[in-house]
C-alpha cells in the first residue's frame, strides 16, 4: 500500500515557482465559489507518520486558502465538556458549515491507532472503532460534505533523516519530542496497523490519499492541487448526480399486521391508584437522580407519539421530580439557520446532555423518518439512511453512559378526535388545533405505517422504544416515569 | 428596605384554589404570545436568603410555564470551558432567545455576595463587581430584554424556623447542609450586605422585588403574577414606547481637526528592510506563544480599516507565525437567525478564545458604531450605547487575560482609488469591487467622522488603538505585526 509513496517523488525548485501561482489561484478560486455557492462543506483530513510534516501543510494551506473561511482543529486539550460526552461529539460541534472548510490534523484517526500500536486497544476493538469512523465519514458524504483524507507517508529511512534534519536547526529541535523517537522505534508496527487502518476505511465516498511526505514541495502541490481540483469538480457537479442511488422500497408486512395493532388500548388506571403511584415513582426518580452514582451518567428522554396524545402532560409529570437545575426540555421545531447549514443530525449532537442532565425532547430526531418521510419533505435516500445514523447516534450516547429513554405515546383515532373537539371548545389559546393537526390526521394510516417501519428498524437492544397506550392519560403517564426510572436504575447498576 | 417582607404575609388555601387556575392561564397564555410573537428575551433573576423557597419557586414555576420555553441555570459545576473566559461569559452563552424565558438562580450575585459576606473582597471591590452588574444588566435592557428580579427574604427566625422544619423531615434533610447553618449565623452580616447590594442594584429598567419567603403560597403567587403581569404589560406596549430616550447628537470639534488627519501618510519601508523586518518579528511573535506562561493568557486581534486598506494582508503575515490549530480568524458578516435572536454583543462573545489561541477579528463589535451608524442600519441610541457595552467588552477580557490588539488601518482617499481600479484590472474575482464598495467610498467623510467617534471613545488604556498607516503595505504588515508581539510581551509580563 505504501510502495508508491516511497519512491522518492520530488517537484524542482522551477516547477514549484512555475506552478503555485496557479495553484494558489485555483484554489482561492474554488474557496471563494464555494463559500458564495454554499453548497457544501469540506473536510479536509491531514494524517500520517509522525514528523512528514501534517502541522507544515496545515500551515500552507490555511495561507493559500481565505483564512476566513477555514477552521483547523486537532485532537488535544480536550475539555472537561468534551470528556462528558461521546467521543465523536468533540467534531460535532466543530464541523464546518456549508460553505465553509475544516480541516484536521489527524484526529478521529490518532487514538485508535496508537492504541493499537501500544496494545491497549486489541484489534478486534481497533475494527469496531474504525467501524463507527466509517459510519461517521458515510454520514457526512451522505449529508453532502466533501470529505478529503490525507495519509503522509515516510518510509523508516526517511523519517529518521526528518528527525535527525529537525533536530539539527535550533529553530526547529522543539518538534521533536522523545514520544517521536520511541514512535520511530515502532515504526514496522505503526506501519501495519496504519496500513490495516487505511484499508478499511478508504471508502469510494471517502478514499484515502498517501502522500510521500519527505519533499516538502511535492507534498504540498499534491495536497493543494487534490483539494483545489476535488471542489471545484464537486461544484461543477449537478445536483443530480449527487442523489442517484437508488433504495429498495420498504415493503409492508403482507399480511398488514402492525405491531401498533397489537397494543391493548383500553388499558387505564383509577384516579386514586394514579395518585398514590404518580407520588411513589415521582419519589422514586428524586432519589435516583441524588444517587451519588447518578453523577455518572445523564439522561435523554425522547417522546413522540400521535398528536394530541399526551406528550406535554406526560413531560411534565416527569419534571416535577427533578430540579430545575437538572434538566432542559428541548422542543424540536423547524431547524435554525445554523442548523440547516449542517447534517440533519447536527441539532441532536449539540443537545447531548452533561453527567448528572436531563435532556427531554419533545418530538426528536426521529422526525426525519416520521413527518418528514410522510410530508415528502426529504427524499427516500435521506430518510432510510436516517435508521441507521439514528441507531449510531443512539449507541454513541449509551457508550458514553447515556440512558436513552425513547416514547411512542399512541392514542386511537378516535380518542384523538375527542380530544381535537374538547380542546376547539376551550377558550384558552393554548389548546387551540391548527389545520395542519387536521391535516396530520388525513394521513393517520401513512404515519402509522411510519410509525411501525420506525420501531421496527431502531428499536434497539440498547435503546428500546417503550410503546405507551395513552387513550387514558393516568395508565400513559405513569407507564413513562415507571419506566424512566427502571432504565435509570439499570443504568445505574453497571 | 426588609420591613415591608418581615410582615408575616400569607395567602391562606381558600385563596389559591380560587386564583391559581386563573393565574397560571395567565401565565401560559403571556408565555405563549411571547413565544409565537418572539419580540424579547425574559429573564428572571431568583435570589435571596439561604432556605427561602429558590430551588422550590423555581420548580413551581416550571410546572406553571410550558417548559419547552424556559431553561433554568444556576451557577456551580463550572466547566474549564467557563473558568478560561470573562466571569460574564457563563451567562451570555445561555442568555435566552428572544422569545424565551430564562430563569437564573442566585447566579452573577451569588459570588460578590457571599465573597464579601466571608472577607474574600472588600467593599470597594464589591462596588466594581456591582457596576458590572449593572452595566450588564442594563445591556439586557436597553437590548429590549425583559429583567426580572426576585429577592427571597426571610427574617433570621423565621429561617431558623425554616432550617429546622426541613431537617426534621427525613424527604428534606438533604437539603440543609453545614453551610446553611455557617450562614445563618453570619446573618447580619448577609442581610447587610445584601442590602447594599439591593441598593445599589435596584435600578429603574431592572428594580428589585422583595418578597417575603416564610409562605410558600404567598412567594408563590406574588412572583407568579408579577411576572404574568410583566410580560403581558410589555407584550402589549407599542414599540415607540421602548424607545423614547432621547440622545443628545454627538459634537464634532469646531475646528473639523481630526485625528486621523494627523498620520503621516507618507510612511513607507524599503522591500529588503521589510523583508527581514517580517522574519524578526514573525519569529518572535512564534517564540512568545511558546513561552510558557502563553498558557494563561489569549488574544484577540480586532482589525478595522477603509475598504481595500489591506486587513487581509495583515491577518496573512500574523497567522503565518502561528500553528493552524491555535488560532481562528472570525469573518464578521450579518448576524445568523440564532445571533439575531439575542443582544449585539454575544455574537462576539461566543467567539472569545480559550486560553493560549488567538481569534481575529476581520471586521469587529465595532462595526455598529461604524457601518451601521453611517448607514443608518440601526438608531442614534442603540449606536450611542454601543460605545459603553465595548468598552465593558474589552475591559472583561483583559480583565481575564485576553491581550486585546485593535487596529484602525487607514488610507488615503486617493490611494483607495488606485486600489480599486488596480483590482478592476485582475481578472480574478476574489479581488472584484463590488458596488457596494463604491458606495462606502462616496460616504468618504461620514466615514471619517465615524471614525474618529469611535477612537475618541474606545481608545482606552487597557484596550487603545493602534492607528496604522498603510497607503504603504510594507509598513503597515510591519507595524501590525510588531504591535501585536509588544502587547503580547506586555501581558505575559504581568
Amino acid at each position: 500500500m505504501f510502495e508508491s509513496a516511497e519512491l522518492g517523488h520530488k517537484i524542482c525548485k522551477e516547477t514549484w515557482k512555475k506552478e503555485v501561482p496557479t495553484l494558489r489561484e485555483a484554489l482561492l478560486d474554488a474557496q471563494l465559489d464555494l463559500f458564495q455557492s454554499k453548497k457544501f462543506p469540506v473536510i479536509i483530513l491531514i494524517a500520517g507518520v509522525d514528523c512528514a510534516g501534517k502541522g507544515e501543510t496545515v500551515s500552507l494551506l490555511n495561507e493559500w486558502l481565505d483564512p476566513r473561511h477555514v477552521e483547523t482543529h486537532a485532537v488535544r486539550d480536550l475539555t472537561e465538556e468534551e470528556l462528558e460526552r461521546p467521543e465523536m461529539w468533540r467534531y460535532w460541534r466543530v464541523l464546518p458549515p456549508k460553505g465553509k472548510i475544516g480541516v484536521f490534523i489527524g484526529t478521529w484517526y490518532s487514538n485508535p491507532l496508537i492504541e493499537n500500536v501500544y496494545g491497549t486497544i486489541k484489534n478486534a476493538e481497533l475494527d469496531q472503532r474504525l467501524e463507527r469512523i466509517l459510519h461517521f465519514e458515510k454520514m457526512l458524504c451522505d449529508e453532502g460534505a466533501l470529505v478529503l483524507k490525507f495519509w503522509l507517508h515516510l518510509s523508516q529511512d526517511q523519517q529518521k533523516k526528518r528527525l535527525k534534519l529537525l533536530e539539527s536547526d535550533e529553530k526547529t529541535r522543539w518538534r521533536v519530542t522523545a514520544r517521536d523517537w520511541e514512535h520511530y522505534k515502532l515504526y514496522d508496527k505503526f506501519r501495519k496497523v496504519s496500513e490495516r487502518m487505511l484499508r478499511t476505511t478508504s471508502t469510494a465516498e471517502a478514499p484515502w490519499t498517501i502522500v510521500e511526505g519527505s519533499d516538502p514541495r511535492y507534498r504540498y502541490m499534491t495536497i493543494g492541487k487534490a483539494i483545489a481540483s476535488s471542489i471545484r469538480l464537486r461544484l461543477d457537479a449537478s445536483e443530480a448526480q449527487s442523489h442517484e442511488v437508488a433504495v429498495p422500497p420498504i415493503l409492508a408486512a403482507i399480511d398488514n399486521l402492525l405491531i401498533l395493532q397489537t397494543l391493548d388500548m383500553s388499558k387505564s388506571l383509577k384516579k386514586d391508584v394514579y395518585k398514590s403511584e404518580l407520588e411513589k415513582f415521582q419519589g422514586k426518580l428524586n432519589l435516583l437522580t441524588r444517587n451519588p452514582e447518578f453523577k455518572k451518567i445523564s439522561v435523554v428522554v425522547a417522546f413522540e407519539g400521535n398528536d394530541a396524545a399526551g406528550k406535554g402532560g406526560s413531560i411534565r409529570r416527569i419534571i416535577q421530580a427533578l430540579d430545575a437545575r437538572q434538566y432542559r426540555v428541548i422542543p424540536v421545531a423547524s431547524p435554525t439557520e445554523e442548523e440547516r447549514a449542517q447534517p440533519y443530525m447536527w441539532r441532536f449532537w449539540r443537545n447531548i446532555p452533561r453527567r448528572s442532565r436531563f435532556a427531554i425532547f419533545d418530538r426528536t430526531w426521529y422526525g426525519r423518518v416520521l413527518v418528514e418521510r410522510v410530508e415528502g419533505c426529504c427524499e427516500q435516500n435521506d430518510w432510510m439512511r436516517a435508521y441507521g445514523e439514528i441507531n449510531d447516534f443512539e449507541e454513541q450516547m449509551v457508550r458514553n453512559r447515556t440512558v436513552v429513554v425513547k416514547f411512542w405515546l399512541s392514542i386511537t383515532k378516535d380518542e384523538q378526535l375527542r380530544r381535537f373537539k374538547e380542546r376547539e371548545k376551550i377558550g384558552f389559546k393554548r389548546y387551540k388545533i391548527t389545520d395542519e393537526d387536521w391535516r396530520n390526521r388525513d394521513k393517520w394510516d401513512k404515519y402509522e405505517g411510519a410509525v411501525c417501519d420506525m420501531i421496527d428498524r431502531t428499536s434497539t437492544e440498547i435503546a428500546p422504544w417503550t410503546l405507551v397506550e395513552a387513550n387514558d392519560k393516568y395508565y400513559a403517564r405513569i407507564k413513562v416515569l415507571k419506566t424512566v426510572c427502571e432504565q435509570i436504575e439499570k443504568a445505574l447498576k453497571k
